[in-house]
């Protein structure tokens, strides 16, 4: 590991975006979305599933002043994962045990969207929901609405299941993100007081707990943490959660005295110590969240062993487990990561929020050692799993993002019930769209890096930029036609370190550069501008053969969007369509028009082969983060050839 | 409908098969599979999930006996499908509520057997058999392991779930096979007793409940009850259960004083009047078990409506739902028919029982209309998925009859833990063994029938039959070559009725003969030898491209095999494997040897597309129903072309 290549990304007070592609969408995340999402908190969504994020805080704020008058509370049951109205008194708490982290991420996306565009209005609104989680603080620094309403002295006897530490983790990212974009220290403050209990409950000293978080992310965010303030024993507690894991005894069988089904930890990623983990298993939202933590320790500590794990974990990714689309987790089952090229187009599970995870994930992995392919993997995410999790019009969401969808099925095969062939208003269960609107808000940070001699860009998104070394300004049409232009005035002589997309062959800069592990690096002395030409068109890409559904077909994509047909453009039956290599694809702006086939239907179920009756058809394939825009309708990523 | 194109199949007794490709498997059933299985009943099989079938038999006497003097036994809950060691008291009934049903099965195979081939060990085991079943019989007629043991006051108090009826089908089915092949009419007359019960206890007099059976076959075991003995009641009885299923209030929210979750009853096809049917839906093996008793009654009260519901239903298996194989039940989720053209592979479940049950029907629907198409899909399901599911050494068994498999994805993957990639030895619910057996020990049930004026030959098996108008002797080399002789002595004039199988378009027939429904008809005025010669060459099969996965594929048959791809032949990912339509098919008696290609292993998950390397193979097929008897590993019956 050679620390004079770690790099860490600009922070977004120093970056301005301004880019034809993504203005747009980080602009409807801050006038639709998050007000939106605010109104889900309320649960003031007709139709929507009720989040009950505002209710149980207000519930949580008042037991907290109850147990400030050294009164005593109802005990109210906290074994279930779930609560509703049919299952749970309604003075105790309702919706997912976790529901507490939606309005963190929330507070996050704020931060991250003030920081990129003042308003009054939404600050205000973020300070009143502050107001309302410090005053569900306990005396003690204790933050959770679950346990503080239903019964407080139980808290942190359910670390596998019950997500306090993932609230905690999610507490403070938000909290650091409305503290940079504000300067407003009241839930930071808050925060610390939490995360010093958590230091004190978490260890390995006599009395405390040898446990780490169920949910991971905790890890993280401690770091960012420690970043914050300065503080190391939060670093410390960091590295302590990534160390003990795996280890033996469990924690999630001594919590419960051993007397769990299995034992088997693997969905947690708790089934070896972290420095064994070859394979990414498991919930893959956790498992990212797990691996970004493990990153920065390594990163920090300068571990190499840890290094290898987190390199080990992501070749496995990138190489047997990542859908064409930057999808992770092919499996509904546990929302987990299935087997070696095990990925299913039409029971892809691909969360919206594991593909954020595995971008934070890249991130940190560039910032470690920097090579294109971390960023290649984050450019797929972005621009395809991610942006499908989110309507045009940022009113609806997808929780899985499938790559082959027959409504029929949806409806009517339970194997495929939990798709839904168009977004969703809300989920109880509300992870993705709060978790899109912190991404989205925040993409600054995934797209450029420094160190003291070097700065990185890794996505090519339009922006101003205060590096330390240099003032850069990036014009960027990449999303259209793959051009850029980086306008840079340095302080002293740096390089100039550009990505060189994965899918482009034909490309031109217009300085000289040394290309070295996917980026062009270009000696800056002076004011320069620099013209980057990435020629994009339409191609076929291939799935290894070992993909066994994906053997005969072909998917289409152009730049970094990868593309899909829908029912809507190209009729039913998309299965009836072949692509011909050979023939011509067109773009007209919207849309790739293709030469290919469709098959006439077969009459009957079985009949004698012959070549198939066939007639010509242009098939017509927009890009995959747009489907389902236009109704409900049937669509594929993959087509025959 | 016309009475006097009816047709009843030729009794066992009448029959003599003697079969070269039949003949072994038959004697296998009789020298391995009964006994074997009589083994399992004592729970005596190493390895094998326990039966408990004497267990709870010896237990449920004993209670008889209590009961009868009078005295009280102790209850034990009646709430569980399944009852083990570990949820259970020892005294009380073990295993699944409709365990019973094994037995009885066992016993019309070992009636079937004797019929055939008469061995006094096997009749004295099965005499045992006979005095323990009515041992436990009550006072009132009632035999029923699980209420007598557990708590006989609530008897009938859950028809939807606990399979009484179900279990008294397959008691009168056993009886009255032990009857026909040994005249002792002991369980018979015993079966009688409870059928009264039955008819007293089910009807719409005052007192009597208006339910019919949550798990079907009582409709047709009546039927048979009323052949074998006359009694028009029983008749009368299976016709209200087929008038009343469906009809609202349904009996099964009734019964559970309308409690239930959704009152959605198409998992036991009693979501719509029977008459209104038209789709197959719901648990296959209850479907088809329906749906033959359903014809039974279409023609003993020669009710048209009745008949044109199972035409539909007919006509939407065949044309929408039936596997290549002849499997039905597309579906693990409530072992269910899926929707239309949802022919999943590598998610089949295409149970044994349910392909089964499909012969029941077609024999059924060819007995009141002669049109090949029934027999045509029988011969499928015989010879393909029905026969997969036994070993070839008898020993181990499959429930579900799957497409496509993968053993790791059997393994790692939980959407696919259904499915066993290796025949297993028993099942803890182990209605398909027992089911096998009493298929291929009454195969001749299913072959030839007659009336006044036809004999038909259904499937070509070879025998001896003694026909009411005619001897006949087919000698039959059917399954290796397509070549048949029949020779026959007509007692008066008669015609000849010979199916032309659906996958032979080249036939010769020795004899003059006119065509109708599929059938060629001979007339008969004298003793004739009559050769039938249906080519047979191995040939490419089209699933119509309304099954979305098979577009691009085909599959290989000769003859009324489909053949399948299995790794021993032809290593590992299948998927890489592709035949040419334009090589050549090579039978070696063991094996067709088909020209193709094998792609090479993509080493990258995505590439850009291009022409696959391939390197050309010799592609070994075998017939489907060998398959796994060479160990676990991946098998596949749809490839590219």
């Amino acid at each position: 590991m050679k620390k004079e290549s770690f790099s860490k990304h600009i922070d977004l007070k120093n970056i301005k975006i301004n880019d034809p592609f993504w203005n747009k969408i980080i602009e409807l995340v801050r006038t639709d979305v998050i007000p939106y999402q605010y109104e889900a908190f309320n649960d003031r969504i007709e139709g929507a599933e009720k989040s009950y994020c505002f209710s149980n805080f207000r519930k949580a704020a008042k037991a907290a002043e109850v147990l400030r008058e050294g009164k005593k509370l109802p005990d109210y049951p906290v074994d279930k994962w779930q609560y509703t109205d049919d299952n749970c008194d309604e003075n105790s708490f309702h919706g997912w045990v976790f529901q507490d982290s939606d309005f963190y991420k929330w507070i996050e996306a704020v931060g991250y969207s003030l920081s990129n565009h003042p308003d009054e209005q939404l600050k205000r609104k973020a300070e009143e929901v502050i107001d309302l989680i410090c005053s569900a603080q306990l005396e003690n620094g204790y933050i959770n609405t679950y346990y503080t309403i239903n019964n407080p002295e139980k808290a942190f006897t359910n670390i596998r299941d019950f997500h306090e530490l993932y609230c905690f983790g999610h507490l403070s990212e938000g909290a650091i993100a409305y503290y940079n974009a504000t300067g407003n220290r009241k839930l930071l403050d808050a925060t610390c007081r939490y995360a010093d209990l958590i230091c004190e409950t978490f260890g390995r000293g006599e009395g405390q707990k040898k446990a780490y978080p169920g949910h991971e992310i905790a890890e993280m965010a401690l770091v960012k943490l420690y970043e914050a303030t300065g503080e190391k024993k939060y670093l410390d507690e960091a590295k302590f959660f990534i160390d003990e894991r795996g280890l033996k005894p469990c924690w999630f069988d001594v919590e419960r005295n051993q007397k769990t089904r299995d034992g088997d930890h693997t969905y947690e990623q708790a089934h070896l110590p972290v420095r064994e983990q070859k394979e990414a298993v498991g919930h893959a939202v956790r498992a990212v969240y797990l691996y970004s933590g493990m990153a920065d320790i390594a990163k920090y500590y300068c571990d190499d062993t840890l290094l290898d794990a987190c390199e080990s974990l992501w070749n496995n990714i990138e190489n047997q487990k990542l859908y064409i689309t930057g999808g992770i987790g092919a499996t509904v089952d546990g929302e987990a990561f299935s087997f070696d090229y095990d990925l299913p187009n039409d029971q892809a599970y691909a969360e919206t929020c594991a593909s954020i995870g595995l971008v934070f994930f890249a991130r940190r992995m560039a910032e470690v050692y920097p090579d294109s392919r971390y960023h290649n993997v984050a450019e797929r995410a972005l621009f395809n799993n991610i942006l499908s999790g989110m309507a045009e019009d940022g009113k609806s969401f997808f929780y899985s993002n499938l790559l082959e969808v027959n409504p029929e099925a949806c409806k009517k095969d339970s194997r495929k019930r939990y798709i839904s062939p168009v977004r969703q208003k809300w989920f109880g269960c509300a992870c993705c769209p709060p978790n899109l609107a912190r991404m989205i808000s925040s993409l600054g940070e995934y797209c450029f890096a420094q160190n003291d001699e070097t700065i990185f860009i890794h996505q090519y998104v339009g922006a101003e930029i205060k590096a330390d070394n240099a003032d850069i300004r990036v014009n960027s049409t990449y999303a259209e036609n793959g051009r850029v232009q980086v306008s840079i005035s340095p302080k002293k002589p740096i390089k100039l370190a550009v990505r060189i997309p994965e899918w482009c062959r034909d490309f031109e800069i217009s300085a000289p550069y040394e290309i070295k592990n996917g980026y062009a690096y270009i000696s800056i002395t002076e004011k320069a501008e620099i013209f980057l030409d990435f020629k994009s068109k339409a191609k076929l890409i291939k799935c290894s053969n070992l993909v066994r559904e994906n053997a005969g077909k072909a998917a289409l994509s152009k730049g970094p969007f990868v593309y899909c047909i829908e029912e809507v453009d190209n009729g039913k039956n998309l299965q009836m369509l072949r692509v011909n290599p050979q023939g011509s694809f067109t773009d007209d702006g919207e849309a790739i028009l293709a030469d290919g086939f469709r098959e006439k239907a077969d009459t009957s179920l079985y009949s004698e082969y012959k070549s198939p009756e066939e007639s010509p058809a242009k098939i017509r394939f927009i890009p995959y983060y747009k489907w389902a825009n236009r109704g409900e309708n049937e669509m594929t990523v993959y087509f025959r050839v």
